[in-house]
């Protein structure tokens, strides 16, 4: 029994953090606890009217301790003493600037408050100008920096952050000396870092978010860089050369953290990766299998070889980059800018008459505030419920509602931020739950879109893995994807495969398997359900499917890509 | 006081009918009476998901007795005695098969539970095919017999309604001797008529409706409706040759009805007309004045002279009728298929908490059924009242939601039935007023895009005036069509036009008046309130009505007119 080893993988996502303990042979989870980030669930330093999403740094360390002190509060002391690797997963592409110790401007009393001085969160969509500006700039070039990002650098990433924060704050501006990712971060700070130029960089978010790549020697030089913003200058000396893939160790944990989390100082950190990457790891992830992380967005993963791949780009996708996913393989993402989103997007629209009519009801004099709000909440959690009955129901049928999924801008195929979402085929009938349906059906006519995209391109795919909230959750949303793919679809066994992905890159780093396949086999949690397409169903989608197409690129071309 | 003269107005709408006894002389309402149609209410005979609207004539006949004798009831006996005159608005195209008396089917008791023998309401939508093939016939014909009707024929009209009818059911075929409008039908009861062929025809109805016009002898011929179907055979002889306008006495108060509702023998029955028509009678209309009528869907009337349109035929309205709404001018009309009906649509959306998740939450241990019944009406009856309060904050911007109002297809400009009402602009913060505001734009750029067809064809509009529910109680859709039109809107002073207006008629049918413009000049009600346009507001909308006119311009080419 002493000889079991443990891991923790830390899953931080858009509105929460999780810390799974994992033991490290079998895969097994042991213990767990999820974290709110505080400020970040009070709504402050966001403006959904602009789409400014940022996070205080603070916020992330302080669930840091919360979680793990919690998670391992839950086991034998014996089990915090055999933690051998910890192994961060995060969001991304969420930079954020940081003085010449590495330290998130926001961590600084001056910028405490300052939201350009925190994390600018992967949805932050405040730099969409900066964006096309960046686009406009790798087409006119030589070489296209943004080639091997899928040729559309997107608002959501590194470099358009960076410029438009810098326009934004002059105070930024003067204090900037680097830019570190999320997932960078959080494994600097556990190994006490103090130097920017010592923070180890991830392959997985320089490659897919800031246009690194190996061909031109890292980062894109000075002189273009400058040429987007003179503001820039300077950055690319004191940012980073080399990335590292994340089952490299980063370091040690240091004494003040080791502390903080109760662990020794013998744990191995390793590096950080996007959540999606290292939950399609924690999925199972192989060749010609696509891997989607689905829950407010999605984050679709594949891996492929070099031999199906090479040097060809694949075109509109968020990024292919080696050893992004699987070290000595080239990693592919692509996603739907917003999928849970559209479904709460609906819901939040129909909280309207609970939210702001009841209240001033008669029905107000009945309860007390309190129990108002407690109704309040617990009618609205029912909506998505009841809607899913309704809308199960309804026949597939040509003349149905038809909507887009792009509510957030489209990240893939071919990003635009500036799309938003259409619904079309109102009629004096129309009800909640044929909405719904156009909206479920919109998910997967984008899910569509993507995997015909990757096919066009030459990435045979042959099944989907789904893992999140919604993958776990909705049948519903499920089956109608893989009917309109005409692809089956396995359902993780574990609602946690970010973090269990982070517990094999921690395993991997601190040795117990040599490479993170053997840790995928070892670790893997199988699959809960396997939803299997119908013919018949796929057949009757095909043409709406059509009609959103057209739907798509009429809107795209006509109504909303002017500012 | 022995000299006061009294009318009765009835004013026979979708849901319910009005009685108003008005002072002939003065035109002041003494008392009035709303009746809703008993079956109508329950949803008997009607199938919103394939658009099937069927009244029972019974419904008619108990209103007509329940609501005059209460109007009568809260009147003195002298009322009573001096009611020299009665005319009857209704609603239309509502035509409905008769036997040899003139009797609707549906009041023979074999027929007495089948919805295609009773009344096909307006807003039925089941002859979609058969106007289609009318259309292709009127295009093929040397006389296109569609062109005094805006050139595009209806699925809402007479012929259209009646090939379908006709084509479905067999028994009605074997038993159907003529046909007869609503508001034609009740002054033939109240006449005691007793066969089809005395039926007096309405000008407006046959004018606007049923391709009657004096320049091919009435209603086309007989060789041209066989050919529309071989069904149609014989009913043009059993049909009529003339029709008249309502000012003139279709004759007195049959003993039956007389002593139904209380009334002498010498009252004068005048002849029906289109609620809309009436309406516009009631509202003061006059030359470059456009009346609309604003309910569920909206009836917008202009008189024009002969001197401006002249035989001159006006593109894409649903028609233009010598005295269809004033004797010695021509009739002009047109309309939107959907208005109210479009808030309606979303309130009913937004209904989907109440009436679905409400009930089953854990206030249902709290409250009784009824109570819950209760609570769930009231506040669905305050969604939009909420929903305007929070919509009139947002600001007028291009980049705000577009939509288009057609969810129960088009009916002018260019009439088109299978459009279908669309929504653009969805975004991650999108809330239920943001599209509340973009359905109550729609409503006003389809108000725009009709005058602006009046207007591209020589008819001079200076100003609109508003009657309806929705002119009287909705100060933020008035004010937004004032803006959106940049043309002052005033609303009538009253909340009965409809039933003012068919006083002024009966009225002037039992001679009080010589004409119906005196009869207006002596019993208009006079303005409440007059909307003016902001220069400002007018501007900031125009780029949105570009984009409505994009929108509109795709659904109909792309998506939503293959049936």
């Amino acid at each position: 029994m002493a000889e079991n080893k443990y891991v923790i993988g830390l899953d931080y996502g858009t509105d929460s953090a999780r810390a799974l303990i994992v033991n490290a042979m079998t895969g097994e989870s042991i213990a767990t606890s999820v974290k709110y980030y505080p400020r970040w669930k009070k709504g402050l330093y966001c403006n959904p009217k602009t789409n400014q999403w940022r996070q205080h740094p603070k916020d992330y360390l302080e669930v840091l301790v919360a979680s793990v002190t919690e998670a391992l509060g839950q086991c034998s002391p014996e089990v915090a003493k055999n933690v051998v690797g910890i192994a961060f997963d995060t969001t991304g592409s969420t930079p954020a600037f940081t003085d010449e110790t590495g330290t998130p401007l926001a961590m600084l009393p001056e910028f405490a408050e300052n939201p350009n001085a925190m994390f600018v969160l992967w949805k932050d969509h405040t730099a969409i100008k900066e964006a096309a500006e960046i686009n406009e700039k790798c087409k006119a070039n030589d070489v296209d920096y943004s080639q091997y990002e899928g040729g559309i650098y997107s608002a959501e990433w590194f470099w358009a952050k960076a410029m438009h924060v810098l326009r934004e704050d002059p105070e930024v501006l003067a204090k900037a000396y680097s830019i570190v990712e999320y997932c960078e971060w959080l494994p600097a700070v556990l190994t006490g870092v103090t130097s920017a130029k010592d923070i180890v960089r991830s392959r997985c978010a320089e490659g897919h978010k800031a246009m690194w790549h190996e061909s031109w020697g890292g980062l894109p030089p000075e002189e273009f860089l400058v040429s987007l913003d003179p503001k820039l200058a300077g950055f690319r000396e004191r940012l980073f050369e080399k990335t590292e893939t994340a089952e490299k160790p980063v370091g040690k944990l240091c004494k003040e953290w080791a502390e903080k989390l109760g662990l020794s100082e013998d744990v191995i950190v390793a590096g950080g990766a996007f959540d999606c990457h290292m939950g399609a790891v924690g999925a199972g992830v192989a060749p010609n299998t696509l891997v989607r992380v689905i829950g407010t967005s999605t984050c679709d993963v594949m891996v492929s070889s070099y031999e199906e791949v090479g040097d060809k780009l694949i075109k509109g996708i968020c990024g292919q980059v080696d050893g992004s996913v699987i070290p000595g393989m080239i990693g592919l993402e692509a996603g739907q800018s917003s999928f849970g989103d559209v479904f709460a997007m609906f819901r939040r629209v129909l909280e309207f008459p609970l939210r702001q009519v009841l209240p001033k009801s008669s029905l107000a004099q009945k309860l007390s505030e309190h129990e108002m709000e407690a109704l309040i909440e617990e009618a609205a959690d029912k909506i998505i419920v009841e809607l899913t009955e309704e809308a199960e129901k309804i026949p597939i049928s040509e003349s149905s509602m038809v909507a887009t999924d792009w509510i957030n801008g489209r990240r893939t195929p071919d990003a635009n931020q500036l799309l938003e979402g259409t619904i079309a085929g109102f009629t004096l009938g129309t009800q909640a739950p044929q909405i719904y349906r156009a909206l479920v059906e919109a998910t997967a006519y984008g899910t569509k879109a993507i995997v015909d995209r990757f096919i066009s391109e030459g990435c045979r795919i042959d099944q989907v893995i789904g893992i999140g909230g919604i993958a776990l959750k909705s049948p519903f949303v499920m089956q109608t994807m893989s009917d309109v793919l005409n692809l089956p679809i396995k359902v993780c066994n574990t609602d946690q495969a970010c973090a269990l992905g982070a517990a094999m890159f921690a395993a991997t780093a601190a040795g117990v398997y040599e490479k993170v396949e053997d840790a995928i086999e070892a670790m893997n949690s199988g699959f809960s359900k396997t939803y299997y397409p119908s013919e018949e169903n796929h057949k009757a989608y095909m043409p709406i499917y059509e009609k959103y197409l057209k739907l798509g690129a009429f809107a795209e071309k006509e109504i909303f890509t002017a500012e």
